[in-house]
C-alpha cells in the first residue's frame, strides 16, 4: 500500500541504494555460516573487565555529567588523552583540533556534508572503503578512481586524478578495506607533494594503523604534511585525519575522533549540532576511564598478537586449499585480505555457491564507485577463530577450484 | 592563518550558524549563573543505580553482543518495548515501525536527509523548535510559519500554509519547545483532517508527551490519523511520531525513537547506514535493562512530581516578581514556559543585562524562522532546583522592572 510520503522523497535518496555489506550481514546471522564478509573485531579481545570498572566508576562518581547532554565538541579529557596519543606516533595537536564523533562513518557524513557540493569530484583509491562512497553519494559526490596495487594508491596516476580539479583525495593507507595493502612511505611523500601542489586537501582514514603485525609503523600521511609544511606546533596543514576507538576497544561504544586544523574542525562541529547535538557523554567517559593510564597501549599488543595468529593461519591454509589460478594480498596488518580472480569469473557468481556451502565473503565489485573489479573478493581474518578460520577457508578452496575448473 | 580546506566548503553550510543555545549554554558553565536558558532535564531524577545494574548485567551477560556492530534499525527487544508502549498510549505498531536513532536530533536530520531538497517548505509553528530548524536548514528548506496561542498551532491559519505545497507539517502538539503550549484536542483533530485533505504529511515531534503534570492526556496526532483512517493493524498512515529516552531516563545515552509506515523507516534506515551505520548496541541494551519490567512508567511519575514542583515554584515566583507588563504562559506538562515582553521591547538587550545579574534564558527571536518575536523569551523550569527557581526569578524579575521602566 502506498503511503502519503511516497511521493515526497528528496532527490538524494535516489543516490543511497542499501549497503551491499550490509545485506551480506544478514548472512553471518545464520549459525552454521563462517563469515569472512563481516567487518567485525574479534569479541575475544573486547576488554569487558576494564568497560564494566569503567562504568561503574563514572556512574557512581559522575553520574550527573555522564548522563547529561554534554558539549559537541566531545569529552575534553578524552580529546586530551588522544591528542596525547597522536603526538606520539603522528602530529603535534590540540583537544581543539579534535572532534569526537559516535564512529567513523559520522565523521565521513560529516565531510561529505561540509565540502561536497552535488558534482563534486572526489578522488579514491579503487578498490576503496564502501562506507566513504556511501556517506558521500547522499551529497552527490563523483568519484574519479585511481588504481592501487601492493603499494597502495598509484602516486603515477594521481596526478593524471588532481587535473579533474577534485575537493579531496580520500586514502586509507594502513593495510587498507578492502584490499589489506599499505600505501609505501614513498608514495606517501609523493602524495603529499601532489596534493600540495595542485592545492587539493587530503582525508586520511586510519582505523587499522595501531594494528601492524610486522614491519616499522610507516608515518601518517598527516604527519608528512605537516614536516613538508614545517609546522610548528598546532597542525594548520592539508589532511584531516580519521581514527576510531572501533578497532582499539570496541565498535559497540560508537567513538571515532577526526583531527584537522581547527577551522576546519569547527565547521565540522556546526554539522555535528544539527546531525545529533552530541555524542553520548556516558560512553566518553567510560572509553577515557578504559583507556588511561596506559591501557590502550597495552591492550593493542593483544588485539594485534591475536589477529596475527588468525592472519597467518588464513594465509596458510588459502597457501593450502585455494588453487593456483587465484592470488591473494599478504597485509601486514589491519582486518581484511584481498582475493583476485581469474578475469573471467564473478566473485558475486561464486558466493552464491559459497554460501550453499557456508561459507561467505564480499564480492570486490561494490568497492569499485566506477566498475570493475568483479573478480575480486574481500576476505575477514579478524572475526573468526583460527579453528572456524581453518575449517571456513577449506570450504571456500573447494568451491573456488569448482568454479576455476568450470571455466578451463 | 587560511587553510588549504577553506575555499572548498560546500554551499550547504553557508546556512549552518552556529547555534544560539549552543552558545548560551556555554553561560551556564559558570557557576555563580542561574540558567534557565538550557534544555536540561534534572540531574536528580537521573535513575542511576538502575544503570549501574543494567550495564553491569548486560557487561556479564551479552557483552559479545554490546560492544560489537549492529542493525542500523536499533535493538529488537528495546523496539519491541517501545512498541508495546506506544500501543497503550497512542497507536498499533510493530518493530518494523520503529528506528532507535541517536537523539530526537539525529531523527530530524534523517527527516531532512530523506524529504528536503534545497527550496522545498516545511511548515512550522512559530515559534518552534530550533533544533529542526537547524537540522533543516542544512538542507536547504524554506518554512512557512503558523502562528500559535495558547492552544497551539492555529489551524484556521494553517490552511492557507497548506496552499504553499509544503513538504510536510512540523509540530510539537505537547508543551512545546519553545513555548509551553499544548495543541488543544479540535485542533488536533483540524490537523489530521486537513493534512489528509491537502496531501500533506506530519510530523509529530513529542519529546515530553509522558510528563504531564495536569489534565488528561490527549490522544497524539499519530493515532488521531490512525482512527481518521479506520488503520486496522499496522500503522500506514499520514504521520512521522518522534519522542526519545532523553527526557525520561537521560540524555547522555543519546536515545530516541522514530515511528512510521514501514516504508518511511526503510529510508530513514538507508540515512542511518550512511550516517553512522547504527546507534551504539550497548546503550541500547542497557536502556532495554533500565526500562523493562514496567520501570519506566513508575519513574515518570518521579520526573512528573519534580517537575511540577519546579514549574510551580517558578509561576508563584513570576506571579510575584515580573511586573505586570510581563505576560507568560501556564504549561501543563515538559519543561519550558514562555514569557512576552511588552512589544516594544527586545529579549536579546534584557538577557545582556540579566546575565550581569548572573541570571539566564533564551531570548525567543531565534525560535522564529521568518522573523518576529523579539520581544519573547524561553525559560526553562526542569533543570534549577527550587531554591535556585526562587532566587532566579527574583534576579531575572528585578532587572525586567528595571527594562519595562526605562521604556515608560
Amino acid at each position: 500500500m502506498q503511503t502519503p510520503w511516497e511521493y515526497r522523497y528528496a532527490n538524494r535518496t535516489q543516490r543511497m541504494g542499501s549497503s551491499v555489506i550490509r545485506e551480506l550481514l544478514k548472512l553471518t546471522e545464520q549459525p552454521d555460516i563462517i563469515s569472512f564478509a563481516g567487518g567485525l573485531p574479534a569479541p575475544e579481545v573486547f576488554p569487558v573487565k576494564k568497560f564494566q570498572q569503567a562504568c561503574n566508576k563514572v556512574l557512581e562518581t559522575e553520574a550527573a555529567q555522564a548522563l547529561q547532554y554534554s558539549t559537541t565538541e566531545g569529552y575534553r579529557p578524552l580529546r586530551e588523552l588522544i591528542a596525547e596519543r597522536i603526538a606520539r606516533y603522528a602530529v603535534d595537536v590540540t583537544p581543539e583540533n579534535i572532534l569526537i564523533t559516535s564512529g567513523s562513518q559520522q565523521a565521513l557524513d560529516f565531510i561529505g556534508r561540509v565540502f561536497i557540493n552535488q558534482g563534486d569530484h572526489v578522488v579514491v583509491e579503487s578498490p576503496t572503503y564502501l562506507g566513504a562512497l556511501q556517506a558521500w553519494n547522499a551529497y552527490g559526490a563523483q568519484y574519479v578512481s585511481v588504481p592501487s596495487d601492493e603499494n597502495g594508491m598509484d602516486t603515477d596516476e594521481l596526478e593524471q586524478a588532481l587535473r579533474v580539479g577534485p575537493k579531496f583525495i580520500y586514502v586509507l593507507p594502513n593495510f587498507q578495506n578492502p584490499s589489506g595493502t599499505t600505501l609505501s612511505l614513498e608514495r606517501r611523500k609523493k602524495l603529499v607533494e601532489l596534493a600540495d601542489q595542485y592545492g587539493v586537501p587530503i582525508v586520511e582514514d586510519d582505523p587499522y594503523g595501531q594494528l601492524r603485525f610486522e614491519g616499522d609503523h610507516l608515518p601518517s600521511v598527516v604527519s608528512l604534511d605537516s614536516e613538508y609544511r614545517g609546522d610548528d606546533g598546532c597542525y594548520t596543514g592539508n589532511v584531516i585525519y580519521l581514527s576510531t576507538f572501533s578497532k582499539l576497544l570496541a565498535p559497540g561504544i560508537r567513538l571515532a575522533w577526526v583531527i584537522a586544523p581547527e577551522q576546519v574542525i569547527r565547521k565540522l562541529v556546526q554539522s555535528k549540532q544539527a546531525a545529533d547535538l552530541n555524542t553520548a557523554a556516558f560512553n566518553q567517559m567510560v572509553a577515557y576511564e578504559v583507556s588511561r593510564d596506559g591501557f590502550l597501549d597495552e591492550h593493542v599488543k593483544l588485539i594485534r598478537a591475536t589477529y596475527k595468529e588468525r592472519r597467518d593461519v588464513m594465509l596458510e591454509m588459502m597457501e593450502e586449499m585455494f588453487p593456483s589460478e587465484v592470488r591473494w594480498t599478504h597485509p601486514l596488518g589491519g582486518m581484511f585480505l584481498w582475493g583476485i580472480l581469474p578475469e573471467d569469473m564473478d566473485a558475486a557468481e561464486v558466493l552464491k555457491v559459497a554460501i550453499e556451502r557456508k561459507v561467505a565473503f564480499v564480492p570486490g565489485e561494490s568497492f569499485h564507485p566506477n566498475g570493475g573489479g568483479k573478480n575480486t573478493m574481500r576476505i575477514n581474518f579478524s572475526y573468526s577463530k583460527p579453528d572456524m578460520i581453518r575449517e571456513g577457508v577449506t570450504r571456500l578452496g573447494k568451491v573456488l577450484k569448482e568454479q576455476v575448473a568450470k571455466k578451463r
